[in-house]
């Protein structure tokens, strides 16, 4: 068959949601319909469309399976009768089990067209790393897929299949293929835009042919997705980018000539807009997906919960956020004014709460010294945030951030209280700077600045006793982020940190700190995933655990 | 070579500690002597004895590794210096690397004799289910393991190897075994034992000859090893056993004509008895390798409670457990008089904390009432209990049960505060049937029964508000059980309950609460697994997902 002048792909970059089969379905019933309009002949969508993902345990869920299945009849039937019969619809969806001796299904893409389901291809490999459970869940396939439309010749694959070097590109790399689509639900982290760009060029050079790359968008749990779909040739030229962090639609034109066009190129974002956006999105969607049109957070002066607060007002409007200044008697007066400013420029709900009569009545009871004294305060400010979280109806945020987190220094049932912690994976040196750049951001655009610049830069103090600093407890956070990149990022032993050139207490104190403080991070709420190892999902320790270094 | 006239065995069942490789290793070489000198020629020792185990992302640390090989190559010098160079020891470790691409270690067995390491088995399966994450961590080997002792041909496996039907098993189904020879880290679960003997008869058959069964015996964070080795012959002969929850070192002694001698053979516990010493040792374990000497608890006159406590006073002497009473001013008589009574019953230190005087400070100033009324009262309890664990070093339990969990009829951060949860899968049918099994073993040793007859036959109550009963919230526990057994254990979807006689209403109310209370769960203190499936690692559903059956 000789090719038709041109093969228009629309890459279709939607925000799914888990176990949502029906609003997925019409998700992808709308965006197939605007390709069609735009005159699109194959549109793609991201890995699992269908059922949302990842879908974790759901999958062994025989009722689940069989409505995700009885929706993909539909659709096809749907899209038909919507008159995109002539369309080709690329999603993914849990597909059926095909190994007689499992009870798990696979993780399949379907390509939908008049009707009917035309083809499927099951995913080959199965990550079971960091946040990835495939493997326990899914069943592989074992077959390539290739097919022609209009006389060009598609090869298909699922995410994980072309992380790894003998997947379907070197399967298919003698199939002559005019272009490999591929589907995926790839987790942001940090720079991973480049990382995905360079192994699409490999690919690329693989199959010698553009490929596709269709990522979901979204938040989900801890995960966020970033979105960011591209079309790359094998010499790196980007021939379409979609945005980040939203939902969006692009048409890019494969010419029988091997040249092609695009109706969009997204700019790349820098790291600190991706992050904060990562951040932004993560919040927003938990929200939406789970229900809760408000937040409430204790507001401390201190600028954990200033930025928090700040991401919260972009996430869901100021008019939804209650922050609450809730004072000791060792809280400064320079901390609660910068909690009412906050609070004003970001247009939020503010109450005070103060704790010292409260403190007392249970002082007179208990008699508490010293650190379980400390606790108590951060302990009656989660009892307080609880109270508005229950009587409102609001989502509870914790305003603890990675560095903290990581070495314990959190009172547990007090300052982690929350059902989500929107820096849970930012060090504290990444929160001054995020603090930074959305004030500038705000000047940029002649906004007030959200975040007081007092919080910026005091040092930071819990305020649980008179004149405490956190460098009383921890090292100077510039030293101790270092640590913690290279100790957990990196996965740097004693022997390696000794010679990164990190002095001995400091390394001892904060290897000490951080493995002991494992079962409190446990215990710790959800927060979006920012970094390459991120604590939760992807890093797990056994509590009881005798090693050291 | 002909036969010896016999080959005395040694199953060598310890209680090992994750990352103790020296304590470990002591507790190898202290057994290895023991068989030694009771003329074992061969001692057996469970999976990954020398490592602990589970070891999850330990597996990562090269330090960890290195420490671990170091100390293999240490222990069978130390064994021949200590006159145990004839011994041949089979123990557990994890291994060295093998594939290129890979940076996941073995899950290995080492022969050790004569100072060397004389023979390693790589395990071939890797459980990545329910509670096993082991595709994870390590990569798999690909060889069996054969040996001659004195004439007689031993066979190897390690755990999931025996679980697989096509494992060393098959594999060696033509080698003329005289024995096959298993090391196993096999959590408990209720009448497990009698799948793991079908199990050994059913390869005890294919390699006909007797299989030996070495299980670890100890907790690690929620998961309690039962121990309870065996050995079985392929017409289910128990030819030796061990006894279960405790470490033991039985010598069995295997005859050239093919008939054994043991020195033990355990008696086999019942159901009751099984799963409350898997609960007491559970929290024994995480005590000691955690480093807490004592517990604190509410006690609220309530069953629940009156349990945990007496679990506590089982696994820590009743000196060591505080039980604090927390009166409200819902708080019946009955229950105050129940509550002093259970402490008096197991020695336990009792304080009376009313919280009438806080929830008014609270109240004064947050004026809340409904249900965020009645989860103040639990939170500023749970604000007590942290007190105390906090000011004493104690270890806070929390006394939640699997109903309530399944169904999050707890308060966050109030009931469900503590860092062990001790009857967290034990349905409450389960802790009525157990507490007054627990009171029956008292009597017929002549002792008080702990628990307050009050206590188990009062309809249940949280006691936070007037006239408060569970059942204004849930379905009578009887039926309540019977629906969250189906549909956890059993995983019977919406229509097998109803085909399972359930009335639609009921089915829908728990499975709506199930369903919903995943967030709340995963904030649960650790407690130890007694079921197929508990919630947990071994159940992942994700928390933002619509899916309705």
């Amino acid at each position: 068959m000789t090719k038709a002048a041109s093969l228009p792909f629309a890459l279709a970059q939607i925000n799914t949601r888990v176990g949502d089969i029906e609003a997925n379905k019409k998700c992808i019933l709308e965006f197939s319909q605007k390709a069609h309009e735009r005159g699109a002949r194959v549109v793609v969508f991201p890995e699992m469309t269908l059922s949302g993902y990842p879908i974790e345990d759901l999958a062994f869920r025989a009722t689940f399976r069989r409505s995700a299945e009885s929706a993909a009849q539909d659709m096809a039937q749907t899209l038909k009768d919507n008159g995109c019969g002539a369309l080709f619809v690329v999603v993914g969806t849990v597909g059926t089990t095909h190994a007689e001796s499992s009870d798990r299904p696979t993780n399949t893409l379907l390509v939908l067209h008049d009707g009917q389901i035309l083809h499927t291809y099951d995913k080959q490999f199965l990550p079971n790393y960091g946040v990835f459970d495939e493997f326990r869940i899914f069943t592989p396939g074992h077959d390539t897929l290739t097919m022609d439309i209009d006389g060009y010749h598609l090869g298909f694959a699922i995410c994980e299949d072309i992380w790894q070097d003998n997947g379907p590109a070197i399967q298919l790399a003698q199939s002559n293929l005019d272009v490999l689509v591929t589907i995926n639900g790839s987790p942001f982290e940090e720079n991973k835009d480049h990382v995905r760009t360079d192994l699409c060029i490999k690919r690329a050079g693989e199959v010698d042919a553009p490929v596709i790359y269709v990522n979901q968008v979204g938040g989900q749990d801890d995960l966020v997705f970033d979105g960011g779909s591209f079309v790359i040739d094998k010499s790196g030229n980007i021939l379409a980018r979609l945005t980040q962090f939203d939902e969006d639609l692009c048409l890019w034109t494969l010419h029988a000539d091997g040249t092609s066009t695009a109706d969009e190129i997204a700019r790349d974002m820098d790291t600190d807009e991706e992050v904060y956006n990562a951040c932004v999105l993560g919040l927003k969607d938990y929200m939406r997906k789970n229900g809760f049109k408000g937040v409430v957070l204790g507001l401390s002066g201190g600028i954990d919960s200033a930025l928090v607060a700040t991401m919260a007002a972009d996430a869901c409007g100021g008019e939804n956020v209650w922050g609450i200044s809730m004072p000791s008697m060792y809280s400064s007066d320079g901390s609660k004014d910068d909690a009412a400013d906050l609070a004003r420029n970001i247009g939020a709900h503010y109450e005070i709460q103060p704790i010292e009569p409260l403190f007392m009545s249970f002082q007179n009871q208990l008699k508490l010294d010293g650190i379980a004294a400390e606790n108590l305060q951060a302990r009656i400010r989660g009892v307080i945030v609880m109270a508005y979280s229950n009587s409102r109806g609001l989502l509870a945020l914790a305003t603890g951030n990675k560095s903290e987190l990581a070495c314990g220094y959190s009172t547990i049932y007090g300052d982690a209280v929350g059902g989500y912690a929107p820096i849970k994976d930012l060090l504290k040196t990444r929160v001054w700077q995020l603090s930074r750049w959305r004030n500038e951001q705000a000047l940029k655009h002649g906004e007030v600045p959200p975040i007081p610049e007092n919080s910026i830069v005091k040092p930071p103090s819990a305020e649980l006793r008179p004149g405490q600093k956190d460098s009383d407890s921890l090292p100077e956070y510039d030293l101790l982020d270092s640590v913690l990149e290279a100790y957990i990022e990196k996965a740097h032993g004693r022997a390696d940190l000794l010679e990164d050139g990190f002095d001995e207490k400091t390394v001892d104190t904060v290897m000490r700190l951080v493995d002991r403080a494992e079962w409190k991070r446990r215990q710790y709420p959800l927060g979006p995933k920012v970094t390459a190892l991120a604590f939760g999902r992807d890093r797990r320790l056994p509590i009881t655990n005798a090693f050291r270094e």
